[in-house]
């Protein structure tokens, strides 16, 4: 068999998740809360079924979720985008990603990412034959590198992908970032896929800067997000896109023959769900103590730490600790200290500077103290 | 913006569909049932709900779903697949098709589709930059044109697709098409997609033959199956495929990037309902009786009938009734009759004989005589 991704392992997500297993190790790797979501939303899934939404949902998903989604997505950005036609339900953010990418990018055509980059971007450029032309983030505040993206945007670029709040960094992009997004693919005819995933994951009375805030870039994007980060349910597999009518029209060409449509119930459960703005307008708060409940109880470790500004991430330098690359760290902590991580090089190329560890902090307390105890023991 | 797929436009399931709304016609377009499915496999959901089966299932599904799917596959089929690596739970058939030919069809592969054929093989060949290779069943029984398929056969071929039971005709291929199919790639490096999801709707005591049965063919071939056809629940978007591990390993590459996992809930819920294999095994009956409760309510009709041997569609011709053409004659049923179909044309290419419409009888028999009536009154 002739593989069409040669480089393609399995993903870090399932090969450490396997290993923290084996080793019964307290798992802070894969990006997941270890705590049930409200059980109003799960009784909403219950009614769901019982009135029968048990068979196939319209195709760009519940006509009621898609409205609730557009006024939702006006409040909050000021940007309104028409439900009918360009507001889709995914099977996930990552289907809508892939879909996006299956949609536009041809065999040949560059598409930018930002290194440190989740890791569901790459393969699928490739697999459709695009070329990957990362830019990697400079410095301890993970920087975009204004000249190298200005001078990898080309006659070939396609697509930039970028990701805010920012996996595994906790990076929150600023005003000043937004605007030099806008300068540098003003006059092209890139497409920018926003990865938002995020969006209610921001720290420190920061605002979450949408793409969809700025009409210059709005209009030539995708933006997908995930119910399953907002409300606790990554088991769901459940997440939208919205993109202008042209664009999301190529979208649902492939939509429509790849999952066709997603879980009928969940969608009558969070259209319900979303009427009340809390659920997700105080996921910051929620998250933002947690964030700090960590880092306190890890104040006296080695690990060297700057605040996550976003996500449930956390990445702990260890400089003081270890010569020892990430990916030999992250495994020797698995086996030697029962603590499971995700080494940062998953995310970007070998020539990056990889001493992090990324820990998920969207866990208990109790989880938390096990996980800070062991840092702290760490020498 | 240059569109990858200009010639794809809206799947005919969501147009008619629509239309038979406005219309508020008898709609027996779409195939998916009208009445709800077992109470017991809701509970089940809502059981896994409360057990907090929340956060994300293995890449590959749940480890207990595809332990209890390699008992099925062996007791039903004599075919032993290793739940570990041969068997993976995806969101619909759908997903598993699209997948399966992201992962192996190259640009300038031939991949051979039999005609009629299920929408969805064609855009996602030609996504991928593969060369659609149509063969014709032909005549009254849709018979396979062996000579023209062998002929189809090159060295550029990368993959045949083939449907069983068969939407949108209703036959169930015999012990010598199967036969036919193993004589035809041996030898070949072919890998063979069979759409099984109709697997336990099979008539009048005629077996389903699966690949899975024929050694020579199941090594080469991906098998996929739907819960959504088999349990009533078209919506929950949720189905399964199986394959040799070598090929497998190759659809995981492109599975964990393009939706990753699938809806956890529901897969705790359908292990525990396939448990009881009667939720299955009694299915071909509850459905031939709702064909022959259709057929024996429309037998005064001008609409001409074999009787489906499988799936829950039946062709009806109308040589005695109309010069039309198919997709004329089904929307001039919608709009002058309130009763909606699918012309066999949205399946076939333009040489095809298009002389039938396709009914789901799929339905509660108060919308089979709404519908039979107005078959009658068509002259
Ligand atoms: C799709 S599993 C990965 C979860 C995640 O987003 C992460 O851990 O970064
Ligand atoms: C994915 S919607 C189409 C349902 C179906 O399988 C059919 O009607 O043939």
């Amino acid at each position: 068999i002739i593989s069409k991704l040669p480089n393609v392992g399995t993903t870090i997500f399932t090969t450490i998740g396997q290993l923290a297993l084996q080793h019964n190790a307290v798992n802070l790797s894969q990006g997941f809360p270890n705590f049930p979501p409200d059980p109003a939303l799960l009784h909403l899934v219950d009614e769901a079924l019982q009135l029968d939404y048990n068979q196939y949902a319209p195709m760009q998903g519940s006509k009621a979720l898609r409205e609730t989604l557009s006024e939702k997505t006006e409040q909050l950005y000021g940007k309104y985008y028409h439900p009918d036609t360009e507001i889709t339900i995914t099977s996930g953010a990552t289907q809508a990603i892939f879909t996006t990418i299956a949609a536009f990018v041809n065999p040949g055509d560059e598409v930018i990412i930002l290194r440190p980059a989740y890791d569901c971007y790459e393969p699928a450029i490739e697999l459709f034959g695009g070329k990957v032309v990362p830019v990697d983030l400079v410095g301890k505040d993970f920087e975009v590198d204004w000249e190298a993206l200005k001078s990898a945007v080309g006659a070939n670029t396609r697509m930039l992908i970028i990701n805010n709040p920012h996996n595994p960094t906790g990076k929150l992009w600023a005003e000043a970032d937004m605007q030099k997004f806008q300068e540098i693919l003003s006059g092209t005819n890139v497409i920018l896929l926003s990865d938002e995933v995020y969006e209610h994951i921001v720290f420190d009375g920061k605002p979450h800067l949408s793409v969809s805030k700025y009409l210059d870039l709005a209009s030539r994007s995708f933006i997908t997000s995930s119910f399953g980060k907002t409300f606790h349910i990554t088991g769901w597999k459940i997440g939208y896109v919205v993109a202008p009518k042209e664009l999301m029209k190529e979208f649902h060409k492939v939509h429509q023959y790849n999952v066709f449509s997603v879980f009928r119930p969940a969608q009558y459960a969070l259209n319900q769900y979303l009427k009340n703005h809390d659920h997700y307008l105080e996921l910051g708060s929620f998250y933002q103590q947690k964030r700090d409940y960590f880092l306190e109880a890890i104040k006296t470790s080695k690990f060297t730490v700057k605040p996550s500004g976003g996500t449930y991430f956390q990445l702990l330098g260890y400089d003081q600790i270890s010569e020892e690359n990430d990916m030999e760290l992250a495994l020797r902590l698995i086996k030697e200290y029962q603590l499971a991580s995700i080494p940062i090089s998953v995310f970007c190329g070998p020539s990056y500077n990889q001493r992090y560890l990324r820990f998920c902090f969207g866990k208990t307390e109790e989880v938390l103290d096990k996980a800070a105890e062991i840092l702290i023991r760490i020498q």
